[in-house]
């Protein structure tokens, strides 16, 4: 059964926002489809893009008589959009988001919000790292998880119709608390992406190898971390910032570990460090057979030779 | 041009050693290969695969006339190695290795060799995450930078048959210093693996967040690591024992700067993490805009419209 919206608001149009304008539009889910943004330049790209129905720089003007608002900016911004949407918000609306901490985004949110309306906090685990309204692509949902914190009282209808919206896109549905999913979201995404950061910010910072042999040369390790450090650093900044505590616990046991590898390097002991090396190959086993990765040398990324076949 | 050897001895046949055996058959550039490795298994399923001509578990025996001998086994396999074949190699032969780590090979191969013959160090940087004679493949030197470090008096000529034999393959040719060669790798290839096999170790040993759910979430980042966490223990154990150095002056670096972000996370200090996000970012543009990597968005992974459509 297909959900239909007679009026949906897409608060924030970068690859999130554009994304699930694409697949409202592919799919037949409103009727009409009204986007904000708060910069005129990415707004007139949306509209150049045929995103959606109608655009405006005004949240608060989106979110007129839409039965349902999408935000998805940065989850540091989330305050301020809550306070300007709130008072046009029409009664029964189901207003969610899509942001990437959960518990920083409910204690931005639910206060400004009326109490008649479904105030629903998400997070579709999908992107990519490109960013903009034009990194947006039709099936971007398809097959990934998408999960909900809901409050206390949340209404079981309106979370069934949210629920029904995510699966048309492809999407399956998990629910869990908060502040689980701030913990998760922390070892399997967060602290991944500052890893990332972190190296190779070493690397450009380096006197002794320079940036163009890093670069030269990054296709032996290297160059697997630098999608993640190229994601967007307005995004990636605010998950540092409001998601802090899970993250700072991740990062102390990540350097804990480090040191106990560090050290078995030192003194040259070898069982240690092949015994690591031995339990992460099954874990990438097992993603591979959940399906959460592609079994592909390199990420099937091509080989020469395999172009010219 | 293309050179041709009377025969080609292949010590170790592995991920490189198979691939360099199917590009020899492919490409012809040898009358005979004798394939030699200690496993009598391995030895085995390289002669299903028809690798080679002749196999043997003798290095020694498998070297006897031989005039180009590649030796690709774990770097810290090569002394015993050197030792083996010391007394059977042919007076004007080429040896030359594919290992990691240049400073330790030479240290451990060198002092074995017999005057009369041409050692070239040398690393082809190629590969995959997958390991054994199966995961050999034609073509996996196309493009790719082969480093020799050459030693004192090493002969022009042998040194430019070698660099011949690898552009064959559709190699680039490098020349350096040992030791830069082991610092430049430390960081665009032993840092990144260690990293990435310490976080999926991290992500594996974790008490809140179950490791199903690392599994099941792991598209949201972590699965970028576990493609080099699964790379051959035993190489790359050898590698951390063999280049400990550098690697351990690289992880003091990566440490370092970790201990920096970690700081501006707990003080709320936003221009510092964003200033790094944004630094990064130009790097992945560098890497793409040099060829080394692929700018389709998640490295080109297949998202599951792309296969409908």
């Amino acid at each position: 059964m297909t959900v239909q919206f007679d009026r949906i608001a897409l608060i924030g149009i970068g690859l999130i926002g554009s994304s699930l304008a694409h697949d409202i539009k592919r799919l037949g889910l409103a009727k009409e489809v009204v986007i904000a943004t708060r910069s005129a330049e990415t707004l007139k790209r949306a509209e150049e893009l045929q995103l959606g129905d109608r655009y405006t720089t005004s949240s608060a003007e989106a979110v007129k008589d839409a039965d349902l608002v999408i935000v998805s900016v940065p989850v540091g911004a989330s305050e301020s959009v809550a306070k300007e949407i709130a008072g046009s918000l029409k009664p029964g609306a189901i207003v969610t988001d899509v942001g990437s901490t959960k518990a920083s985004v409910i204690a931005q949110m639910q206060p400004h919000m009326p109490e008649n309306v479904h105030f629903i906090p998400g997070h579709p685990l999908a992107g990519t790292e490109k960013s903009g309204p034009d990194a947006g692509f039709p099936g971007l949902f398809e097959g990934r998880w998408c999960i909900f914190t809901p409050l206390e009282n949340t209404d079981e209808r309106a979370l069934k119709t949210l629920g029904r919206f995510w699966e048309t896109l492809g999407s399956k549905i998990d629910v869990m608390d908060p502040a689980h999913h701030d913990k998760v979201l922390a070892i399997v995404s967060h602290l991944p992406h500052l890893i990332a950061y972190n190296i190779v910010g070493t690397a450009d910072d380096l006197g002794t190898v320079t940036e163009s042999e890093v670069i030269k040369y990054s296709a032996s390790g290297f160059r697997d971390f630098t999608r993640l450090a190229a994601s967007d650093p307005t995004m990636w900044r605010d998950i540092c910032l409001h998601n802090k505590d899970a993250i700072l616990e991740m990062l102390a046991r990540f350097s804990e570990d480090l040191a106990y590898l560090q050290r078995a390097i030192r003194w040259g002991e070898g069982d240690k460090i092949f015994d690591l090396f031995t339990r992460t190959r099954a874990i990438r086993r097992s993603i591979i057979e959940a399906g959460q990765d592609v079994d592909a040398p390199d990420f099937g990324r091509p080989h020469t030779l395999d172009k010219k076949v």
